[in-house]
Order: structure tokens, then C-alpha cells, then sequence
């Protein structure tokens, strides 16, 4: 049977696939999506560079969407719907990455992130717009290869 | 007969190409060239998403490697050779681009840009190693829709 997890990821993963062509070139999958966590994942081969790491253009693309869908999933869970827009972000490299690109978006247990989250569904509920800054990171080989802050806004 | 700018125009979309085939499905090109001024174009049909406008990691992509070819161009210009480096990043989403993405790296005519150029070459040539900070702006409609600084890093 599938878990509600997995129907999560299969459904963020086919809005990504229907919606930015590009994201099936660069093979983009969704491995988990739940309330506190957002994980993409996408292989080095169609994203490489000719260096034989991944090309900084994916490294962002792969970030970028996976704050979107942490969005977009916390969207879902309370029903509502919108556009969410990319606005401004900020991007640090501090390691190449020669392997498989792997994005996390993550809610730490930080009470000032949740208190952020929640005030960000208040404001969308009462408004129709509402921004948030979200932190993505790229992992490989235990550490975080490139740390990129988004800012969005979604809106009716 | 092939002019020298049309000459610097496809070497450097055939670098651009063979390095990263992701620009290919991306259909990036080269339209100008120069000792002030590196433009890139690829049409929105590879790089849209569902809002029928450029997606935000294709007009990422389609900046750095902008900021990339002008100092690449630079070094071809020199004689010099080396690995050029993405290290940061910030951009400015301004204006949706809902047709062609047209990216402009352009030294203005400020002296100060042309001394940090200056110096950033004389670095390289006496260490093998130098930082440049560079502004790439996507033009759309006569206005700069998206604004990207990219600081990179030029190494042997």
C-alpha cells in the first residue's frame, strides 16, 4: 500500500516534471516530502560540468525548487493554493560537488522557524500574499556543499 | 568572411555546449562577444515553467554562465588559462520574462570597473589566482527583469 509520504513525493514530483520541462532533462526526483522536510535529488550525469562536478546553474535550479516544493507541500497541507515566486536569493558554493546533487529543505526545531512558518499561513490565509525566506542545502559527502537562501512570496 | 567577433561568438558557445550539455537542452547561444561586452540568448519554449514565463533556474543559469563567458573571454583575450569558479551569488527577481532570455554582461564606462579588471588580470598573471565581482543583467522589454552579481574565482 502507499504511504501518505510516498503519494506526497510522487505528487510534487509529477507537478515539477509537468510544469518545468527542464526538471525531466535534469532528472529531478522527489525523495521525501513531508511537514518538516523537503528532499530532491537529482544524478550528476545530465547536470555535469566539464570539470566533472555538477554545473553551478543545477546546483541552484535543484535548490531553488526544492524550497518551492517545501512551499508548495505546506500549501497542500492546509488546503490552500496559490503561485509561489522566487524573488531574491543568495547563494554560497563552498564545495564541489562530483556525485549525485542532493537539495534538503528543513524546519529545524528552532521555535523562531515554526513561529515563521506559521505567521507566513496566517498572513497568506488573511491576504492573499505573504513572503517567507527559506534555507536550502545541498548535500554531499556529509556536509552541506552549497547553502542557498530563498525568498519567495506567494501569492492569490 | 568570418569576422573576429562572430569567431569569439561560436568558440564560445562550442565550450559552452560541450562542457555543459545541459545548455544544449537549454538551446543557449552567443550573440555578442567582446573585449566589453558578453551577451547570451536562449528562447523560453527548453526553459519555461507553468506560468508560460522563463523559469527561475534557466534565468540563473543562463546569468552565470554570462558572468562565466565574459571572463573567459577575458583570459582568451590575455593569453591565460585557468578554472573559473562560481563562489557567490545574489539575484534579483524584478520582472517576470514571459519570451526570449537575453543575458548582458557589459563593462561600463566607470573606471572603477575597468581598474578591477585591470588588477583582477595583473593578480592573476603573478599568482595564478584572482577574484572578480561581476553584474549580469536579464534584459526583457527594455528593462532589467532579472539582476544577478556573481563573485567568482579564477584559479590554475
Amino acid at each position: 500500500m502507499q504511504t501518505p509520504e510516498k503519494k506526497s513525493c510522487e505528487n510534487l514530483q509529477s507537478v515539477l516534471h509537468n510544469e518545468i520541462p527542464l526538471t525531466r532533462t535534469m532528472q529531478i526526483s522527489v525523495t521525501h516530502c513531508t511537514v518538516n522536510k523537503v528532499e530532491l535529488h537529482a544524478p550528476l550525469e545530465p547536470n555535469i560540468n566539464h570539470k566533472s562536478t555538477a554545473f553551478g546553474g543545477s546546483l541552484y535550479s535543484v535548490a531553488v525548487l526544492c524550497g518551492w516544493g517545501f512551499i508548495y507541500h505546506q500549501m497542500y497541507l492546509h488546503k490552500l493554493s496559490g503561485h509561489i515566486v522566487i524573488q531574491h536569493s543568495e547563494v554560497d558554493y563552498k564545495l564541489p560537488v562530483d556525485g549525485e546533487i542532493c537539495a534538503v529543505c528543513e524546519l529545524d526545531n528552532e521555535l523562531d522557524d515554526r513561529l515563521a512558518l506559521q505567521k507566513f499561513i496566517k498572513i497568506y490565509q488573511r491576504k492573499g500574499r505573504a513572503r517567507i525566506k527559506l534555507q536550502v542545502n545541498i548535500l554531499f559527502a556529509g556536509q552541506s556543499a552549497v547553502k542557498f537562501i530563498g525568498h519567495y512570496v506567494v501569492h492569490r
